[in-house]
């Protein structure tokens, strides 16, 4: 239950760890012998020399921030987590996720020590015919999801964990390394927040605080005890550690593995360039290959290597259940009359409910508006199934990326649309991702009214169709926004669903079938003048301007999208020639990057067709929905007089 | 100086307030008679029944959000802040700033109350011919941002701060309450950190804990302390307080100017609803106006007053400069061979340089990437005009807005433009703001080579172009480019300056005019057949296609847009006609509202014209510059098989 999720507020407070809280005490913990530790000190130690090389070969990259993070990327590789070489991406491994993307050669060299390829391989880094990238992408089997966009790893790892610990019920455990200057990003605050408010004793961040930023050191440098405060602030079991120390290393993390209740957060000081002579904690080194030092610094710590490579993963339990995500229906049809007055908002909750029901891996995360979404519709079906992100929209959106990695859920996130802005970059790097996450944004355009310009989504459209490989649903009524819902849930790739506030009557029967990249003729004859495009709020004022130009002798074709991208060309090009060549656009959005502009570039190589455009041309204000739909041009006698004009 | 900025940082660390930081005492305090207090009272319970009624009125709204702010607005606005009616956006006076803007009826109340304009004007909030918009915008004198997308407030505050303590050297102050839902938000954080970084004494934040979200409680409901560990491990001077006890209030509000070194944090514990019978801290009345029980709620809080209305502000001290931000021209306007290498990115910082050199009110603010972005150019020339932000980019952008309010300053704000992407919330909101702020981003497309994919903007143009009003500027070469700085410098409204990493050839003689929205014709004959549009690394492979293609007896014409918003129609037009109709666009961004889109949008009025494009149509990946142009179809070679096959 998402109740039942939230922590448990005792006499002590939500932040203090308790005797009773650690199950496994450090009686359990034995120290790793000496042959262990320099087992995993020369495998760090090698990790630092493959980094060297390969960013040597690329002559780009950040070695200095590899040799910062190699002994912690030892212990967890050699001797904390647990996987397999097989499967690196195995539903019951424990997953990592490099935030401080820009660490990839060490993450690379982890992977190529522990056996999976080649260390030679290492070379070809940054090489156009090779997966191993300037900064991680899933095109590597071992990677769940791009980074290199700075502080989003966090909220990636919190969804994996929370689909861990509440949903898989399995024994995995989520690492995240993240880097003490993306620690200045806020959306880390809004994981670490949220992470510790869902006891996600399953999961471990680590802070590589090696005091550099890229160009002058970090604000905080090496004031660790500003950051240990602000970690268990945050309701985190904090460790400050010698990050170079594996000894220290092995301890805390094994320690960390016991504590029930909250997640745990270990601060490790490190130095960046640690080894490198003349480069160690030094500045005006980030991202420069060592070039003429590449020697020199190989041979140093080459020098600190005792033993031959002997490392690889620790076994895993295979205890994640098998699920299907596969073909996922409805348990109902749309139940609709003709006519209903129904806001595709509500539709969008009644279809997310419905996928709910026949499939437990449909879930949904909402930013505190799920009454206002109909999120709640979910909630109320399978509460089990619902998980509130509260007001932090990247968060919310790093969550329901990381909590579809590995094909362990549906994922569905919804806020008012306009607040998805605040997780563009996210939604950005969830393409380089390759993720499956779904994304529905409400009270678009100035249809909502009094509330104003701030709650308006007017840019949404433009924000999802750059998005590469995106389908952008703008469903017209209810009955196609619960199919939308429901081919989302079956549709790879980034899905958006744009919903609106008022309520507008159902236009399709309950068995209309929809696919992506299909529009539809919603109104036609055999003497249309003009063809105009519209969605929702604006398809209901095309639909009046139509009946009153057919007063006046004036035909015209109406056509719904349904999907803005992929667009349905085709059918557009047909309703264009056969009306003349006229083409008009009408949107609840501004023109940029909308349903203009795709319709105007999508028969932009047809001559002899025109295409004019209505659209929001200015910042809207507050006021009622008919009067802002009049005043900024995009109302049922805006669009008669368009026409009017066209002819 | 920027590094002076920076805290100092003493053995007790930078947290800790000792007794000699503190310059005036509590001693200075005199607790207000108890008339001032009850006037205080009273006032706070007149905005409750303004709030009320207005909202009512409006028959939308967030009553019960403004009644758990409504004492510390009352100690606000008529006990502490310094501020003058006839001007409520004097320079020198106290700044107030509404993070949550949802709560706007208060602080419409407050003015109302204040003397500004009649208290019945407030039951006209929310029409549409009033400027009482549903959240707060500038159309109001007395408002400097537009606020309702949550946890923007305190970066602006910061920003405003920042201005007043180090650039106007002012004595006024900035108050900034935010909710204790947007606490969630990351930038709120990003905002905490920074304001305690450069020691903003001249800051208050106020949260208003008032425990309840829209759609369920937050995740901390009333957990003070948990506020008050996390407030003060992000550096501020921290109080919690009874937030409906006026004096409590005043004296924290008191003691909070007297501390210097560090921003005041007040953890203010109400309750939503307060003073409202059967509503007060109960759930499910956010954002709902009170209907009928309305007229209950105003006679008990009525009951409550004992006095007449008699508040207004403070006096001001008019201790901010006189400054003049208009006319701003380079210091040498730009000194560069035709042909010389040099890629936009620098110029960037060689126009901001010289600019700033001209002029000590334009200000940059960069996220730890100023070697990359070549803002430290500024820094360099005029160090004590550059500052620092870190990797923290929703927070360097609301920094600049307010930085940049009542014409204080002229801000340009740069990182990775795909980074941008961060702040495109805010981006948004700037627009609603009116805000000056100039945005610069490097690093765009493919062009930027082995990075990958994460540090590619390839979705700023879409971003940029659909702000209300934004100027997008794309140059293509050095001249160019600090022409742009120079006319964004001089241009109200949002500008963009999109950058490039490569070093590309000048092509403009140092004094080549540029203008606004004028698109210059870099290459024609007497018989061209295809107009090219590109711009910067895209133009260079058009140009060489141009010569490949002249070879073979094609001649074509290449237009440099300059800006891609306003859109240069009229020549685009002139030189479609002149080459058969025929354009083909070529750019290093994704297809959906950059180049292509605006171009295909721009002449989708004129028939016989096609327009064909070239964009980056999938996730890019690393590799040479030159090669992931020719693998994402934007190379030179592309072009001349695109311009074949058009003929």
């Amino acid at each position: 239950m998402s109740t039942s999720n939230k922590r448990q507020r005792g006499a002590d407070g939500p932040n203090s760890t308790t005797e009773k809280e650690i199950t496994s005490t450090m009686a359990d913990y034995r120290k790793p012998d000496a042959k262990t530790l320099q087992t995993l000190k020369d495998a760090a130690n090698r990790l630092r020399i493959d980094s060297i090389k390969a960013t040597s070969a690329s002559k780009s990259g950040h070695p200095t921030s590899c040799c910062s993070a190699a002994d912690v990327i030892s212990v967890l590789f050699y001797n904390t987590m647990r996987y397999t070489l097989s499967e690196p991406r195995h539903p019951s491994s424990d997953r990592f996720v490099l935030s401080k993307g820009h660490a990839a050669p060490v993450l690379y060299a982890a992977w190529a020590q522990a056996g999976l390829f080649p260390r030679e391989d290492l070379l070809n880094l940054r090489k156009i015919d090779s997966d191993l990238e300037g900064h991680p992408t899933p095109r590597l089997n071992f990677i769940d999801v791009g980074t290199g966009s700075l502080g989003q790893g966090l909220s990636v790892a919190c969804g994996m964990a929370y689909t861990g610990k509440y949903w898989d019920k399995a024994s995995y455990r989520v690492y995240c390394m993240l880097g003490d200057g993306e620690s200045a990003e806020g959306s880390v605050w809004e994981a670490m927040a949220w992470g510790s408010h869902y006891n996600l004793d399953n999961l471990v961040a680590i802070f590589d605080v090696n005091r550099l930023g890229q160009s002058e050191p970090t604000a905080l440098q090496h004031e660790m005890d500003t950051y240990r405060k602000r970690a268990e602030a945050f309701g985190w079991n904090t460790y400050v550690v010698d990050g170079h120390d594996v000894e220290a290393l092995c301890k805390v993390l094994h320690e960390a593995s016991s504590v029930k209740g909250k997640p745990s957060c270990i601060i490790a000081k490190t130095y960046k360039g640690k080894g490198i002579p003349g480069v160690e904690d030094e500045e005006n080194f980030h991202g420069k290959p060592m070039g003429d030092r590449s020697d020199g610094a190989i041979k140093a710590i080459q020098g600190l290597i005792a033993g031959e490579n002997n490392v690889g993963p620790q076994p895993m339990t295979d205890d994640a259940p098998k699920i299907n995500l596969t073909n996922i229906k409805m348990t109902q049809p749309p139940s609709y009359s003709l006519g209903d007055k129904v806001a595709t908002r509500a539709a969008y909750g009644t279809g997310l409910a419905k996928l709910g029901q026949a499939n437990d891996r449909v879930v949904a995360f909402d930013a505190d508006v799920k009454n206002s979404t109909f999120s709640e519709k979910l909630k109320k079906a399978k509460p089990e199934q619902f998980v509130e992100c509260f007001i932090a929209e990247q968060n919310m959106v790093g969550v329901g990326i990381g909590a579809a990695t590995r094909d362990r859920a549906v994922v569905f996130c919804s806020t008012f649309a306009c607040f998805l802005s605040r997780a563009y970059d996210q939604i950005r790097m969830a393409a380089i991702s390759q993720s499956n996450v779904n994304l529905s944004g409400s009270h678009v355009g100035v249809s909502i009214g009094e509330d104003g310009p701030s709650q308006m989504a007017l840019e949404d459209l433009a924000m999802f169709r750059a998005i590469p490989g995106a389908v952008v649903f703008y469903p017209s009524d209810a009955v196609s926004c619960e199919r939308a819902c429901e081919l989302a849930a079956n549709t790879k790739g980034i899905c958006y669903i744009r919903t609106s506030r008022p309520a507008t009557p159902v236009i399709y029967s309950n068995d209309e079938p929809f696919q992506v990249g299909k529009a539809k003729v919603v109104r036609k004859s055999d003497n249309d003048q003009v063809t105009i495009v519209a969605a929702a709020v604006t398809l209901l004022e095309a639909t009046i301007a139509a009946d009153e130009l057919a007063k006046a002798g004036i035909n015209v074709r109406i056509v719904d999208l349904f999907t803005i991208k992929p667009l349905d060309v085709d059918t557009l090009q047909a309703s264009a020639k056969a009306t003349g060549g006229r083409v008009l656009t009408v949107e609840d959005h501004y023109p940029e990057g909308g349903i203009g502009e795709a319709v105007s570039a999508g028969l932009s190589e047809f001559p002899n067709i025109t295409v004019k455009k209505l659209a929001v041309r200015e910042v809207p204000r507050s006021g009622p929905s008919a009067a802002l739909l009049e005043m900024f041009g995009i109302s049922a006698s805006c669009i008669t007089k368009a026409v009017q004009e066209m002819l």
